[in-house]
């Protein structure tokens, strides 16, 4: 199979000859300052920072199509950013190069409230979107938790909590229009529900990171907002009764909406820093979606559920509000880590695994956390048996860092070693590139690779992620 | 963008080798016979009957990417076969070759019933799939109507009856094994639910028609036998007020598992076919999966959906023995609708577009059917947006085959025209060539056409399908 071009640092002269037709051509929408570049380094990630050479704050997708032209021309590299939320060093420039920002593409282009669908820009969060779309009774499902954009989201097919019922991104992208490596604007596909005309480019460029293009729209699924939501919590005596009764759920086909686990010690995070007094223990947080009835129905499904697990008692929210605070707790769950160890770092980690094995895996985790000695509450979508550790680390304790690198090793082994995957929504960045070649085999990477020299074969999109 | 190597009929001295090799190696799972290739060419559509030039039948991925090195190195194409029910001209061997029959393929290699999911081997049929599955508890639901092989229904991306509920088989296959062009034998994925790990290989080869590379094992998704199912029909007095209230269930957010439309001359030639009596008149077949009492909320709310347009009454088939009966004449529609003409040929082909365009679709569709003067049944996933015409055709009579070619540009343009796809779940094959390049853009096409030169540099799987 090909080889791809290897990527070096562009010449002072190429990357000069860029940066100044930028900066002549996008005036106060170019930035060289040293704050603004740092910013768009900026990563969740625990990695070195590594600033582009520059920020263009673009428009629209015929803008990255000139800049993407002239970048071609001089082989310098394109770093498509969106909401900077990513975890795993996705924005990061370790070859320079120019950082577009998709902030400023914000429109929601288009609702089509019959077809469920819309069209939205690359730089509209998950958040405004489902504003937007309130008055229409529908919205958009996918929820990372972070306030992510949809351009992000679409590039390193993000999912979250809501994914046990209405998929991961690749499941909720119609289509995209995509600036390539050549400059050209495509469309991956057309506004139809399903196809078969074709390669199926929309689900190539969903989770490639940029590397094969910058995502310039997105069409989106969307759902009618249930006519009825429950959430609760249910506590449990262990890691294992919690993960067990998540699986028996999803096996007696009960259409949970979220299935949330969070173990004893990020509970504890989370009553301090979002004032609860959740029961210290391992607890599922669960929400169901459909008719009063169907909702009410199952909600009492999960609870026997729960009780053979010997969960339980299991202590609905039915308020609005109270399900917003808890959910909202769920998605502070990062912020809330970080009290357990003030001045730690966070390195949030996530593996997936057949959800069979969820419960061992999280079990062997859970003992490795405590034979480490590392502070690291787990959290997880058990329905689809991904899980998260957060660990707290002390940057400035060389010891520390060096455990902690050893443990997320061994954690991603363990998940691989179980048919899992290196990362079920994170994607793979700089950071779990290495556990890539772990994950397939060399003809399955050569194939990836072979797509990515025929899509960029100067090997400018966001070089060094994935690869 | 590169473009592909032209491919040719190989030099006779060159498909000799391979014969000759493949005939010592292979014994009698080897076959020059006319009336084995002739059935090796055997399909659906009206094209012209194109037999390979051999015919293997494979036994394992190994042997598979033996053959392929092999052709690799004379350049002798390699067609896939599975259960030859596409509809395309997807099996035919317009440049000769080597047809792999994977009907001895048949294993169902894993059940993991915790996991919910399977590994199957490609020759599979749906069929004996849910046979073997019975005493699980667990089901495939993906329905094509023909008892398609899996792994034709992977390389076509097929959907069928079941897809507004459990999607088509590209939201189904987990992973697949695959042998590649170089011979290789690859893995897309593990068996995690979802992954973020590298660009998504196991769409690209769904859809793929087998020009990419040969599927040899898929990894699927099952689901819970519902415990209660339930389907009915229910009369409307036009197609567009069936449409409409197929529309309206789904914008509701129903969680129909089923909904077809009959058209009335189709009606008609089911009741002839399969000793029916059903009203002669647009209908909607519709099916509920649930617990007892939300199939029978379901029910009503379709019920009161159905009244609105004023469709009824509504008839519930409760017996399993009724159900199987109502759900084959469907899917014996295809030979009922033979029955409309003896001595036609059925042409059948598909559109998909987005459900806010459907009614006026199939409406402005059966209007040409009339002024055209052709006999053309209808039948429709009308959940997808996605319908089909069976056009009776008399093929020893030129002027009702150029009528009815007319008729099919007609229909494909007046899809693509409402934003739709020339194929929502047939594939593109040969026939619908022509249309791709209607429904991309150059620049989509070449990205498609960059993949396949990537990963076939030579060109040798499947050639003259999809391009």
């Amino acid at each position: 199979m090909m080889t791809n071009a290897p990527f070096t640092r562009p010449a002072p002269a190429a990357l000069a000859a860029v940066t100044d037709a930028l900066a002549e051509k996008f005036g106060n929408r170019f930035s060289v300052h040293e704050a603004v570049r740092a910013q768009h380094a900026h990563t969740l990630t625990w990695g070195a920072s590594q600033p582009p050479d520059a920020v263009i704050f673009a428009q629209d997708a015929q803008e990255i199509a000139d800049i993407v032209k002239l970048c071609a021309a001089h082989r310098v590299p394109l770093i498509p950013y969106g909401a900077g939320t990513s975890l795993e060093g996705h924005v990061n420039a370790p070859f320079g190069g120019i950082s577009i920002d998709t902030s400023l593409m914000n429109r929601l282009v288009a609702v089509h409230a019959e077809d469920l669908d819309c069209v939205v820009e690359p730089g509209v969060t998950r958040k405004a979107l489902n504003e937007q779309l309130r008055d229409t009774g529908l919205f958009f499902p996918i929820d990372p938790g972070a306030d992510a954009s949809l351009g992000g989201m679409a590039s390193t097919r993000a999912s979250g909590t809501n994914a046990v019922r209405y998929g991961t991104m690749k499941d909720n992208v119609l289509a995209l229009q995509v600036v390539m490596a050549s400059g050209e604007i495509i469309r991956t596909a057309r506004r139809a529900r399903k196809s078969s005309a074709g390669y199926d480019l929309t689900r190539l460029f969903v989770g490639a990171e940029g590397t094969l293009g910058i995502v310039t729209e997105l069409t989106l699924k969307l759902y009618g907002i249930p006519e009825a939501v429950s959430a609760g919590i249910c506590p449990f005596p262990s890691v294992k009764a919690a993960c067990d009764a998540a699986i028996l759920t999803i096996q007696s086909g009960l259409p949970v909406a979220r299935v949330e686990l969070l173990d004893a010690l990020q509970v504890k995070a989370s009553n301090n820093y979002s004032k609860l007094d959740l029961p210290v223990t391992p607890l599922l947080l669960v929400e169901f979606h459909g008719s009063d009835s169907s909702v009410r129905e199952q909600a009492e499904r999960f609870g026997e559920i729960a009780a053979e697990f010997s969960g339980g008692p299991f202590n609905w929210a039915t308020k609005p509000e109270e399900r917003t605070r808890l959910w909202q707790a769920r998605h502070d769950s990062y912020w809330a880590a970080l009290t357990l160890r003030p001045g730690a770092k966070a390195v949030a980690t996530d593996v997936c695994v057949p959800i069979s094995r969820l419960a061992e895996c999280v079990a062997q985790t859970q003992r490795d956390i405590e034979e480490t000695g590392i502070v690291a509450p787990i959290v997880g979508h058990v329905g689809d048996g991904n899980f998260h550790v957060g660990i707290l680390v002390d940057m400035d304790d060389s010891a520390d860092v060096a455990r902690t690198e050893k443990f997320l090793e061994r954690l991603v082994r363990r998940g691989l070693a179980m048919e899992g995957t290196c990362t079920g929504e994170h994607g793979v960045g700089q950071t779990k590139r290495k556990y890539l070649t772990e994950e397939h085999s060399s003809g399955t990477l050569d194939a990836m690779r072979a797509v990515k020299g025929a899509l960029d074969p100067l090997g400018i999109m966001n070089p060094g992620k994935i690869f």
